[in-house]
C-alpha cells in the first residue's frame, strides 16, 4: 500500500486534478490520497492558500469579506465545472469557507491556522467528490475524522503519536481516503497548521501510521538534482539517496523537502519517492535507508546557502578554561539562538550560526554578555558567509576527497572562510563568502560531475 | 634590560656553567638571571630534581636519607670544586638540604614541593657565588625577597600580580641577579612549584614584570624548528614566530615552551628569544607579538600529536534542537573533560578530546549520561587520533593552502579524519590515524618547506 501526496501546483486546476486521478488509479498499491492546497497555474497566479490569508485578514480588521471570499470560491468553482463535478460540493465549499470567517477571533493565530486549513480540507472534499463522479470508491477523511493529533499552543506544532493507531486503521477501508494536508486537531478539537513542512508532513505521517510500502511525493520536477538548476546548467538528476544524504542536502538550500517532514517516513524507514505529476513515467528519486549497491559517485549532491554569520570569540590559554565554550553556547541559547558549527583553534572558537536568529538586540546582548562573561581578548560577528555543502554516503572512503574539493574552491578564486569535516560521514562543509557562492557551486560541480 | 633563563642542560655542570658565566657577561643588557637545577650532562645522568624526589619519597616513607641526601650534595659539591667556589656554599647547601629532609611531613604535597624546589634554589646560590668569585657584582635573590608571589592551596598554582610591583624592582638593582626558577611564595609564606612550565614561567613573569626588552630562554638547541627532527630529516630552523604561531605549535607536540611559560611575556608584548647555551652565536628563533616583514612561507611550522579521541553523537533533527551541543559540552564539563574540537554535521556532532582526560569510568559514565539526556540515535568513542597542525600568520590570505594540505595527506595514503578551519586564523587542524602520523607529518613538510 502507498501513500501519494500532490504539491500545489499538481492539484492547481482542473487538467492537474485529472493527472492525479490517472495517476492514482494506474496502480492499485495507491490509497492514500493526500492533497495540497490549489496553488499557481502560472507564475502570476495567486495560490488559493495566499488568497485565504487576504480573506482571513479582511475578517480580523473588520473589512468586507465578500470579494475575498468570491474569490476563494470561484477557484473551486471553476475546476468543479471543468471537472463535471455535481455543483453541491461547492455549495459545501461556501458554507465551509463563510462557517470559518464569521468563527472566533479571540485567538488571531487559531483563527488564521483555521482559515489557512480551508485549502486543503475542501480541495480534498472536491478531490474525492472527482474520484466518486467517475464511479471511483473513495471518500474524503478529515485529520479530525483520521487521527491526525497534534499537540496544544504554545508549543510549536507537532504531532502526537497516539493518533498513530487510529491512522493505522485508514489503511484496512476500502477504496481510495483522500486526505489533506497542512493540518491536524489537539486532542481537544483545536486545528492547527503544520508550519513547517506542511501537507509533506501530513503525507509522511500517514505513510508511517499506515506501515506504507512507499510514500509517493509529486511535485513538479522529475527529481532531485545534484545541484541547483538555476546555478548550474542541466544539473544530473538524483536516481536514489539515503535518508541522510538528503536531510544534508535539505539543510543547505535543497528545498525539496523540509527537515522535518521526512521525520516519520525516516523512523519507520518507509522509502519516499519524489515523483512529477506531469511526468510520472519518470523513475523519479529514491530516498531510501540504505542504497542497495554502492553509488559510484563519492558526491550525490552539492548544496549552498546564504545567510550565516561566525561568531569568533579569542582568547589566550583558552583551552584551558574548562567550560569556556559551553558557557559560550549557553548565551546563545539564552537568546534562542540555535547554532550551526563551532570550528575551534587552540585559543579561539567561532560559532557559525544563521542570520535569521538575529536582531540588532540580540547581537548586541551576545556580545556583551561573551564580553562581560568570557572576558575574551576579542569577540566579533561577520556576515555574509555561505555554507557549500558536498554530500554522499561514499564521501568517508574516499581518498583525497577534500583535498579535490577545496582544489576546485581555490580554482574558482574564492578563498576557504571554514572548512568543517569529521563527524558527519556523509557531508563536507565549506564556509565561503556569500559573493563567491555561485562561482564556487559550478566549480565543485565541474570538479565532481563532469 | 634583558632577562635569560638558561635550562637544566645549561647549568648541569662546571663546564655549562662557564659558558653561562660567558654569556651572561657578554652583554651588559643581560641582568636577571634565572636557573633551572642541574640538569643530565650525558643522556644516562640523572637529573637534581629527580634525585630530589628520589630522597624526599624515602623521607616521607621514614627510610634512610644519608645516601640520597649525599648524592644530592655530591652534585654542586662536583660543580663548586671545578668553578674554585669557596667550599662555605656547599655548607649552605648541605644545611638547606637536611633543614628541608627536616621540614614536616604533614602536607605531603608541600613537603614534596619544598625538596623538588631545592633544585633550582640552590643552583642560584652557587652560580650566584661563581659569579661573585670572578669578581663580578651579582646576588642571589630568593622569590620570597623578590616577590615572586603564588595563590594559595588547593588551587592549581599560578602567579599573582600583587607581586608584580616589588619584582619590577629588580631592574633597579646594581649587578646581576640570579634568581632560581620554578617556585614561589604564597603571601602566607608557603612554598609551591609551578607544575607546568616550570622555570620557563619564571623567567616570562620576571621579564613581563621587569618591562624587560627580551626574554632570552637559553635552552640546547639552536632554534625551533618547522617539524619534529625526530620525524623529518634536518628540518628548517624557524628565525622568527609570532606568539599566536607559537602557541598553536606548542599544542600540537612543540615542547620548546609550555602554554603557559609564555603568558606573562606575551601580555606585555615582551619578545621571547630561544637560544642555544652551546652555540650562542647562533641567532636563535624570536617568538614577537608581530613580524617587522612577512614571512615568505604561508605555514612556518607543522606540529602532530597523538593521544585524542572522538565522542560522536548522532540524532535526527538535532540542529532544530537548541542547548543540545551545550549540553554535550555540560556533561563533559562535568567530568572534568577539556574538549579540543567539535566538529559538526547537520545531525550530528563529534567532540575531540584529549584522552588523558579520560579513565574508564568516566568513560562510561559520560555515555550513559549522553543516552539517557541526549536521547541520541548513536553515540560512541573512537580512540587512536592524533591532530596534525599547520601554522603560519600568512595561511589565512593564501589560496588554495587547504587543498595543498588535504592533498599532501591522501598522497601519504592517509585518510582524513577531521579537518578544522576558520577559527584561528593561524592554523589548520587535520585529525587523522596516529597510526598515519609520521608519514603525514613527512608528506606535509615536503609539500610546505621542499
Amino acid at each position: 500500500m502507498k501513500v501519494c501526496k500532490f504539491g500545489g501546483t499538481s492539484v492547481a486546476s482542473a487538467t492537474q486534478i485529472k493527472k492525479v486521478v490517472d495517476i492514482v488509479l494506474s496502480d492499485k498499491e495507491r490509497k492514500i490520497v493526500v492533497v495540497s492546497a490549489p496553488g499557481k497555474r502560472s507564475s502570476d497566479d495567486t495560490k488559493v492558500t495566499d488568497l485565504l490569508i487576504e480573506l482571513a485578514n479582511r475578517a480580523l480588521n473588520n473589512e468586507d469579506t465578500t470579494e475575498a471570499c468570491a474569490n476563494v470560491i470561484a477557484r473551486y468553482e471553476e475546476i468543479a465545472q471543468e471537472l463535471n463535478i455535481d455543483p453541491k460540493i461547492i455549495e459545501t465549499i461556501r458554507q465551509d469557507i463563510e462557517q470559518r470567517v464569521q468563527s472566533s477571533k479571540e485567538d488571531e493565530v487559531l483563527f488564521m491556522d483555521s482559515m489557512k486549513a480551508a485549502g486543503e480540507d475542501n480541495n480534498a472534499k472536491l478531490i474525492a467528490a472527482y474520484f466518486q463522479s467517475l464511479g471511483v470508491e473513495a471518500r474524503y477523511v478529515s485529520p479530525k475524522e483520521g487521527g491526525l493529533l497534534v499537540n496544544e499552543r504554545p508549543a510549536r506544532v507537532q504531532a502526537l503519536p497516539e493518533g498513530d493507531e487510529q491512522l493505522a486503521k485508514l489503511k484496512d477501508e476500502k477504496g481510495i481516503i483522500v486526505f489533506p494536508g497542512f493540518f491536524g486537531f489537539t486532542k481537544n478539537g483545536t486545528l492547527r497548521t503544520f508550519n513547517r513542512g506542511g501537507s509533506d508532513i501530513t503525507g509522511s505521517l500517514l505513510a508511517a501510521a499506515t506501515d506504507a510500502t512507499l510514500y509517493e511525493n509529486f511535485t513538479d520536477v522529475d527529481s532531485v538534482f545534484a545541484a541547483n538548476p538555476m546555478v548550474v546548467d542541466e544539473p544530473e538528476a538524483i536516481k536514489e539517496m539515503t535518508y541522510r544524504e538528503m536531510r544534508e542536502l535539505a539543510y543547505a538550500g535543497f528545498s525539496v523537502f523540509h527537515d522535518e517532514a521526512l521525520m516519520p517516513a525516516f523512523r519507520k524507514s518507509v522509502p519516499v519517492c519524489i515523483k512529477n505529476t506531469n511526468n510520472p513515467e519518470a523513475p523519479g528519486t529514491m530516498i531510501v535507508s540504505e542504497r542497495k549497491k554502492p553509488s559510484n559517485r563519492p558526491v550525490v549532491g552539492i548544496a549552498a546557502d546564504d545567510g550565516f554569520a561566525t561568531l569568533y570569540v579569542d582568547k589566550y590559554l583558552m583551552n584551558q578554561e574548562l567550560g569556556f565554550g559551553r558557557k559560550l553556547l549557553e548565551i546563545l541559547e539564552d537568546e534562542g539562538i540555535s547554532f550551526e558549527h563551532t570550528p575551534s583553534g587552540i585559543d579561539n572558537m567561532s560559532v557559525i550560526l544563521r542570520t535569521e536568529y538575529l536582531t540588532p538586540e540580540n547581537e548586541k546582548r551576545v556580545i556583551e554578555r561573551v564580553q562581560e562573561e568570557l572576558q575574551p581578548d576579542h569577540v566579533h560577528l561577520e556576515k555574509d558567509l555561505s555554507m557549500v555543502v558536498l554530500v554522499g554516503e561514499g564521501m568517508r572512503h574516499t581518498l583525497g576527497l577534500a583535498s579535490r574539493a577545496a582544489g576546485a574552491i581555490s580554482r574558482s578564486g574564492a578563498s576557504i572562510q571554514m572548512i568543517n569535516q569529521g563527524s558527519s560521514e556523509v557531508s563536507l562543509v565549506f564556509g565561503i563568502l556569500t559573493a563567491d557562492e555561485t562561482r564556487v557551486l559550478k566549480s565543485l560541480y565541474d570538479e565532481f560531475f563532469k
